[in-house]
């Protein structure tokens, strides 16, 4: 899940706290996608984790969200085969408003992106091969 | 991880679709929320789910949210200690915004929403006993 928010560092500790977790001070910073991210890591191993993203310079996909007060921003997705999970986001009537590029913060590993026809942004992330 | 809408009927089955889920029709009245939730269940039994949720009559506390294009919502962690959970989240800048009281979409486990000073809002949900 990630949540969009000024400053990683200024909310980090807290957020995590907020939620039970820890915060391992990584920050990430994706020039392809003008953003910084951040990790919340659940507790359990098997839970859901919080990306933080805050913009990282002008044009930034998430700047005009965050003059609108910021908070919950997307659901990210691990997906077998992007290209075709892409297509099928298409045949629902999605749009990929990002396409593939691959991410510093998963090893390289593509992403892209879909706002679904119900409005719902997703990040799909390729699994590991 | 809730996600307001205006119908969940008119767009559950799409949006189970767009994140690789189906969906079970079942839709559940909280006429203490004031609002209808449904399920979403991820394909892994060990995913997150996402509740749709969608106003049920006049002052329902998503209204304004909806009004503001809806969307990602909220996200749900279950406490095994629903007070003590709730003074945590007070001594870290966090406000209590609805107090505990029995979900019908729980089995009358509470629940009890926290907005914190990062601007998450949270709802938590007692473990079943």
């Amino acid at each position: 899940v990630g949540f969009v928010v000024n400053s990683i560092e200024a909310v980090a500790a807290r957020f995590a706290g907020s939620i039970g977790a820890t915060w391992n001070h990584t920050i990430v910073h994706d020039r392809l996608q003008v953003v910084r991210v951040s990790f919340i890591h659940a507790s359990n191993p098997l839970g859901t984790s919080v990306e933080l993203v805050e913009p990282a310079g002008v044009g930034s996909p998430v700047e005009r969200f965050l003059r609108g007060g910021g908070g919950l921003h997307h659901l990210c997705y691990e997906v077998d085969h992007l290209e075709e999970q892409l297509k099928s986001s298409r045949s629902m009537g999605g749009v990929v408003v990002r396409p593939p590029l691959p991410a510093v913060a998963f090893e390289g590993r593509r992403i892209a992106w879909v706002f679904t026809k119900d409005k719902l942004l997703i990040e799909f992330l390729e699994a590991a091969k």
